[in-house]
């Protein structure tokens, strides 16, 4: 099927509503539709074609945001760098995708090294050429490419369509609502789904975004008080933070904001019970980057009576455990709809993500009596840490990239600030310090993946077919 | 794509919120799914399968919507068929739409003779079989099959798919807002697509529906009061009547309530302002069944400033003018999106309702600079009275088949009670008496198409190929 340009058809149909807001600017959708429009003939001028594969690294801004809605217009396809990555994994993610170009924000110019780069600053100097935006744009259209690394432990590059991004915030505001003078607060980034999908929803709904370019927890308390905004996403620790935040402010949240939705694991009760005596309504999601954010909701009625539940599915969605026989069955957690992407690209393009139609996630759960889906097992091993994804795996092969290493294991560690952070056990084959190996990990990968402990084992715990146990890896001691 | 069975997955989602009132008696979505299932057991029962094709003639009230929820598990296909038609019309549809039963409301029994009819009592007499209702639905389903005339005079039976009903729940509410304690008044005909698309709405968002056995203004009024309701959908005759209880009964509206939809042609702007004094928002709204009702809307804000507009298109869907070459130009309004039928059955199934995706509605219309639709003509001179779309060509036809009727020519007339009302024009080739004629339509069209005034006239305008010219005839005197 085929959708209105969004862009332009929210300029035309609410036009002199706000769109965004950053700081003390703001733009309606008609003048952030103009600036887009601006960018799109620039971004002409640069070469960019509708048949174009765009890479952006960025901080959170509003250029960055009327770049993406001109590539919006320009019918391409943009490959979301995440800026907390290293050299080595941008250089991996621009390769494997095959982006044509490379956009990168000033401030992040060092990151990246390819003659594709192109800075923000030099596209605002290209000459504006004679634009016509594309009038309708097909569902099956790739609006967006994130990487998420899953088991193997290499990046795959997932494919968003525009059917998936409408049908998550269709989905989302048939579960929790929507009203023309919603504004949605976001301090999570834009190249993660759970930023770039309130961008999605800010488009679909008629919906004003506030940005912030960064979370700050004191800054979040402010803007809640003030009743500028109505809803916003968190993780566990960025929520602690900001109901910390307004204790020790001593402030109120205003009754015009209505909801959080938290992702990244479930929230310990508490908060949500903290939350709710300021009057802020917390909904537990479960979901991934292969479904466009949240697939199931809990909502904060159930909180208690389900603790540890990741709620049920949207209205367009399904999910059912693989082989499970009964309620209560643990097994490998399928899901269905239209949020699920259609697969990947790069390397991996010819993989099969869906099976039958069901998106076979590696998560293993189980569905209560009443039907709520409790996830036991992350994939791989997951660990979650303030709402980034780290896989083991990973890390795991970065370590065993060290001439000194011969075994790598890797899992996560409780953290009262975090959620969970990453801790490696090593067993050597050539004398070496803690140090040089966590070193070493800086250099190839993030620093919120390098292990926050190392410590040196003689063997690491296997199953009889010689498979790393990383659950067994928990229980150890440091 | 599919969607999950909307019935199965409300109930399971949201089985306690309030799904359908009536009088003192209330259902959650749980016991409604409930009351369906045993329905479509019954149905089974009565030989209904997957591929029947099931005729309604009900008046408003649970029982019938509880068997349409039947049918929508069986997975059939539904024909709504209109309780104030003639049984000569009726019995066409029957015919036409090749149904393979007539399910009807015990207290209309006499409006249809047909081997295939079933009491609704008689269904409630069925053992109930076992049954397990469609898992998922395709988008493409015919859910329901409205007849609507248009320029033959012939009704033509409209299918509106899933998908249809789906994308225009979703195009509201991403235009007036949802919320999940919402609550729609119903006191239009269910087998309109203006209270049908109530139900599927109320499925869609999980909201619930007050529905009233028929439209009684004081009646709306306390509801009004009473702050249960949030929505509701009015013609302009049924607005000011409301208006008028309200304020014969000296009551205040409940801040509750949000929104009322209104149909069936431009609402005079003191209608606005007065409901407006009692802060209720009224959108005028412009559609047809072969729409799934709204396409576009003006919104209050606007009403004085583009007074007689119809407003703009809801999210999905585009509205342009045939041939105009700029913003004024007057032209046949075509409309694009999927809330769009894919077509007729019966008779007319061959006939393609859309040329290049757009369907051509016959009505003459333009956009403004702004991009405001105004509405000049209705297709085929339609008479929108009450509510009820006539098409003159079916009464013209109707007064033709007298033997002393040579040529008869009908148009709308302006009526403070109903909007319009149908006079007629007739030219004799032999005596007869207005009497006697306006019998002769009582008998084989529903009371309200039958013309209100009948004069006898020597000729009647026409064009030079003999078109006859409606629009002069309404500047004819009485």
């Amino acid at each position: 099927m085929m959708y209105p340009n969004w862009l332009s058809q929210r300029a035309y149909l609410n036009g002199s509503r706000m769109a965004l807001s950053f700081g003390e600017q703001q733009w309606t959708f008609a003048e952030l539709d103009g600036k887009a429009l601006e960018y799109a003939g620039k971004l002409s001028a640069a070469g960019v074609t509708k048949d174009s594969r765009v890479a952006f690294l960025s901080k959170s801004h509003p250029r960055f945001v009327m770049l993406m809605y001109a590539c919006l217009h320009a019918g391409c396809e943009m490959v979301m760098l995440n800026e907390r990555l290293s050299k080595a994994e941008l250089a991996y993610q621009l390769e494997d995708s095959g982006a044509d170009f490379a956009f990168v924000d000033d401030v992040l110019a060092d990151k990246i090294d390819s003659p594709r780069k192109m800075l923000f600053s030099e596209i605002d100097k290209k000459e504006e050429l004679p634009f016509m935006p594309e009038p309708e744009w097909h569902s099956d259209r790739t609006i967006s490419i994130m990487y998420t690394s899953g088991t193997t432990g290499n990046p795959k590059g997932v494919r968003q369509t525009a059917e998936n991004h409408f049908s998550s915030a269709v989905s989302s505001a048939l579960n929790i609502g929507i009203a023309p003078d919603d504004v949605w607060l976001c301090t999570v980034p834009l190249f993660h789904i759970s930023g770039f999908s309130i961008l999605m929803r800010s488009l679909i709904y008629g919906m004003g975004v506030r940005l912030h370019p960064k979370f700050d927890a004191e800054q979040c308390a402010y803007e809640l008080q003030a009743g500028r905004v109505t809803h916003m996403s968190v993780v566990g620790v960025t929520l602690e933070r900001i109901l910390a935040a307004l204790k020790e402010l001593d402030l109120e949240v205003s009754p015009r904001f209505k909801v959080m939705l938290a992702g990244g694991g479930p929230i310990p009760t508490n908060y949500i019970h903290r939350a709710g005596s300021y009057g802020i309504s917390v909904l537990q999601t479960y979901g991934m980057t292969e479904t466009s954010s949240q697939t199931t909701t809990l909502q904060p009625d159930d909180a208690d009576r389900k603790a540890g539940s990741s709620g049920k599915p949207l209205f367009l969605y399904q999910v059912q455990i693989g082989d499970a026989k009964k309620a209560g069955d643990i097994g490998e957690i399928h899901i269905r709809g239209p949020q699920v992407t259609p697969g990947y690209i790069g390397k991996f393009a010819d993989r099969e993500v869906q099976q039958e139609g069901w998106l076979h996630t590696g998560d293993m759960g189980y569905l209560d009596e009443e039907g709520f889906l409790f996830v036991v097992d992350r994939r791989s091993d997951l660990i979650v840490s303030g709402g980034e994804n780290i896989y083991p795996a990973e890390i795991e092969k970065t370590l065993l990239a060290h001439p000194a290493v011969r075994e790598a294991g890797v899992c996560g560690m409780q953290s009262d600030e975090w959620g969970e952070v990453p801790v490696a056990f090593v067993v050597l084959n050539a004398p070496a310090k803690a140090d040089e190996l966590l070193a070493h990990c800086r250099e190839q990968i993030a620093s919120y993946k390098v292990p926050k402990h190392l410590r040196f084992v003689d063997a690491l715990p296997r199953n009889a077919s010689n498979k790393l146990l990383r659950r067994e890896l928990k229980t150890w001691d440091w």
